[in-house]
Parts: C-alpha cells; structure tokens; sequence
C-alpha cells in the first residue's frame, strides 16, 4: 500500500492497448487482464472508455467491465469519458478518475471526436466540472501534440498553450501525447523547454508510442527535463491492426527495464507485467511488440 | 565524396545481421544489397566476415561477395576477420579495413572463439601488426561489454581495461557492443564515465542490439558522453532465427530516425536505407524487425 515511488506508471493498456484491437476480446478477458495488473504494483490502470460501442466496439462492455474487476485499494482506476453522457455512466461504474481526450491539431480532433478543438474545450469544462463535484479526479489527454497525421508538424506553442488550458479546466495532470508515434528526443526537449516555463512540470505526463522506436529514448530526454510520470501500455499492445507487428504504445515492460536500469522506484514487479501480457496475447491473438516481452519469450524457447 | 558528418554510422547489416539468418542468402543479393547500401551516403560497410565456413556457413562466399560488389570510393569497406589466415583471405579480397573481435566474457569467448581472453588478445597482436603492414586499417569488437549470456554482469574495469589493450593493438577504433541487448542507460553512463577517464572519447564506438528496446534510449544516453560512432544493421537484422519478432541489433532506420531529430549530420539517406532494407527482406524471407521500417510499411499499405 505504502510504496516509495520517485516515477508513476499510468498503465493504460486495457483501454488504448485493447481498443484497437481489430478481433473482440471477451469481458471476461478484460477483467482478469485487469485484474492481474492490479496486483503488479501498478499504481493507476486505465480500464476503459465510456464511450459510444458506434465509435469504438472494443469498449462497448465498459459498464460491465468496471463492475466485474476485483478492485485493489492501492490502484486508481481510470477510464476515459469523451462527454456528460459518458461521465454520468463513469460515475455509476464506481471509477476513481475519469480522463479527457483534447486533440492539439484542429483536423485530429474532428475527425477524432466531431468537435473543434474550442468547443471540445467548452465541453471538457462542464464534464470536469462535473466530475469534480462528483469526488473523482480528472486527467487530460493532450493527443497529436507531436505531430498529426494530417497536418503534420504541430506549433510548439499551440502545445503549450493548451496544456495551460487543460490545467485551467481543473484537471490534475495533462498527457502530452505522441497519438502516432513521430516524436523523437530533439523534439521532447523542445517541447518540455517550452512547457516548463509556463507549466508546473509535476502535471505533466508523457505518453509515448514506439511506432519510430523512439519511446524509450524520448522517455531518457524526458527524465531529464524532470518529467515522472509515463504512459504506457502492457506487452506493447495498442499496435495498428492493419499492419502485424507495427506497434503502438510505448510497452509497459520496456520502460520498466528502462527505469529500473536508471535506479528509479516505480513499485512495479516487471515480470508480473509481463505474465499479464502473455496472458492476454492469447486472447488477443497474436504476438505483443514489447522487445523485453518478445526477448522474455525467446529465453523460454531458446 | 566530401560529406560534412559529425556522426557515424557504421553499417553492420551484411556481416552481423545476416550472418544470424537461418535461411541461406545467395551471394548475388548479398552483392546487392551491399550495393544499395553502399549508395545510400554510408560512410563504413562491414561487407562479410573471412571466417571458417563451418563456423558461420553464411559466410562461406566471403570472397565472392568481396570481389562482387561495386565499390564506391566514399565507402570504407570492412570484414571481420578471426585470425592470420582470415587476414590473407581479407588481403587478397581487397577489403579497406578488417575488424577482430574479443570478448569481455571469459565464457564467452571461450564458446565464440574457443579460446581465452589471453590468447586471443595475442593473436590479435599478430593480426593487427600484418594487417597494419599489410595497409589496412584495423577496428576491434570487444562483445559481452554490458553483460554475458553465461557470467551474467561483466565488471566495468575489465571493459575498461580490455578497451585500452586493444588500442594498444594498434586498432584505431574498439566498438564496446552489447552482444545480448541487455545494455540500459544507466549502465552505458557508468561504463562510459569509466571509459572516458582511460580513452579518447573519439576510440570508442557503441554497438547495441535493440532486444529488450533499450538502442535508442543507450544511443541517446552515449552522445551525452561524447560518443559519436555508432554500429547498426540495416532493418534491424540480426534477430535471432529461433524467435520470430525477437530482434538484433539496432536498426540503422531508427539510429538515423533518431540523430536526424537530434540535428546531427550523419550524410546517410534513411529512406533510402529502408529500400535496401526493403530489397533484402524478401531474400531473407521474413519482415525485418526496425520500427521505422515497420511504420513505413503500414503507412504503405493503410
């Protein structure tokens, strides 16, 4: 309960690892996914998204699934909430804290969430409104803020300037995140430089995709900058359905071989992460991009 | 011809990544895709390895390949070579440059060479004086550097030290390599903080394989200390036949991914690299392991 921790790990796996997942993954699976990340050490696990099963299938059971887990006292368990609608079912799912996605690029975030990045804003002012009121505590994901798939290169200050917004809307802590996996480390120090002159570094949080095998080198500039606390997703999950082994989020594994091998106390059993991983690659079908899980696996062969 | 580079790429593709392929690769695509690489702004080309055919059968065609392909006067081309007779092979191939390879593994070096550290640093002595003679230059591997398959840790003062002999050698560059990936940031800050004090920054190379995801984050972590030489293999090749997914050494993609965003000059073309990478993975038969490779083809093909 009472762990020394100087770096926090957000496993966000079951929710942006699973949900783009092409093949549906049993309730079932989800829970007891979920259920043997709790006991890992893990501090806070993403566990869903309450969010239309239109937009996104994967997370169509998230009432059942937040019901159905086995909740550890040491783990905050979060999900995402994209409006009111979401949040009121968020809150009679009985979850600690609930998450907000923004878009740092106009064109992501219709195409993301049908809204203007302005009035998503005006919207995520009454849900965390709202979600404060209701005793849970809300955290803001900051997506494309190192580059978009449509337009490209995102303005440093543009990053900036809506993360202070985010933190004005009452939010703990903003993921500023890679959504498609181009930041490289020259960036992160760009980034971090200009934020940290106008944000407090503490609530900022990092989340990296290893599409360009930079995560665990963008997380090492990070470090540098102050930043502790890191998303991250069990066996990597999260990779692009379309195109086998491309990978998604940065693997919850690597960055754990990562920070220990720096001497920093995350609380987290590394091997029992990656017992969770194996356990739902088979439900998820195929093989998990984490390196430290795949060179796990070849031990055990070899 | 007269690049300006303030980094460098050493291209291991060839001799390290395919000499770990089960499948045999003919000797005409190994010709071109030394060929492809050799157009790609690579300033050093590990070609093959003068090797017993019956240590490593993948390297049976050393000569051929060495008189086959087409040199580009602003490449160095090296091979390995283990010993005199390697050397008279190398000689009379016409390569520019040979590189030996010690181990800091007692154990290892045993199972790799089958001999002892001692004896093998002597008959590198004699390798290197008739290959100075013989006008080429020489480069030393010292593997098992941040940890041995057999001994587990290697004590820091032993890479140190084994660094400095082999210089002594006469060799003009000691590539300190991760043989296993199991390197960390942590580590390479600690051996480099030793390194520095008893070795011109400038002779020392890195050579990391990326098996539990670590490369670019020990590729970061290493040109904070100075290090501007970097080993890689193009695709990432390399991985270890037995473990599909399981990967070898550092991508070249993601090195130049990587030292690109950071403002380095490396003068290599990184997609033109991924297309020699792209030419050989259908001779080697399987998707080749770089993350910036894989996302170039996902993006091809969604």
């Amino acid at each position: 309960m009472s762990v020394k921790r100087d770096i926090t790990l957000v496993e966000v796996g079951p929710r942006d690892g699973l949900q783009n997942e092409a093949q549906p993954i049993s309730t079932a699976d989800k829970i007891a996914f979920i259920d043997r990340l709790s006991q890992t050490g893990l501090p806070v696990v993403e566990i869903t998204a309450f969010v239309s099963p239109k937009w996104v299938p994967q997370m169509a059971d998230a009432v059942e699934v937040a019901a159905g887990i086995t909740r550890n006292p040491g783990v905050r368990y979060s999900a995402l909430v994209p409006n009111l609608k979401g949040l009121e079912r968020a809150l009679a799912a009985g979850v600690t804290e609930v998450a907000i996605f923004a878009a740092a690029s106009e064109t992501f975030s219709h195409k993301n969430i049908n809204s203007s990045i302005e009035a998503s804003l005006e919207l995520y002012r009454e849900v965390t409104r709202e979600a404060l009121a209701g005793g849970l505590a809300v955290r803001a994901y900051l997506s494309t803020a190192f580059g978009c798939p449509f337009e490209g290169t995102v303005p440093i200050a543009r990053v900036v300037s809506l993360t202070k917004r985010l933190l004005e809307l009452g939010v703990f802590e903003v993921a500023v995140s890679d959504t498609i996996g181009v930041a490289h480390p020259g960036q992160v120090r760009a980034v971090l430089s200009a934020l940290r002159v106008e944000v407090p570094t503490e609530r900022v949080a990092l989340h990296f995709h290893d599409t360009r095998g930079m995560a665990t080198a963008n997380v090492l500039a990070a470090l540098d900058y102050g930043i502790r606390t890191f998303d991250a997703s069990a066996g990597g999950l999260g990779g692009c359905p379309y195109a086998p082994g491309a990978t998604g989020n940065l693997a919850t594994e690597d960055l754990l071989y990562l920070v220990n091998g720096l001497g920093y106390q995350s609380g987290v059993d590394l091997d029992a992460v990656a017992d969770a991983s194996t356990a739902i690659e088979l439900a998820v079908g195929h093989a998990l991009p984490s390196r430290y899980l795949m060179a796990r696996r070849a031990s055990t062969i070899g």
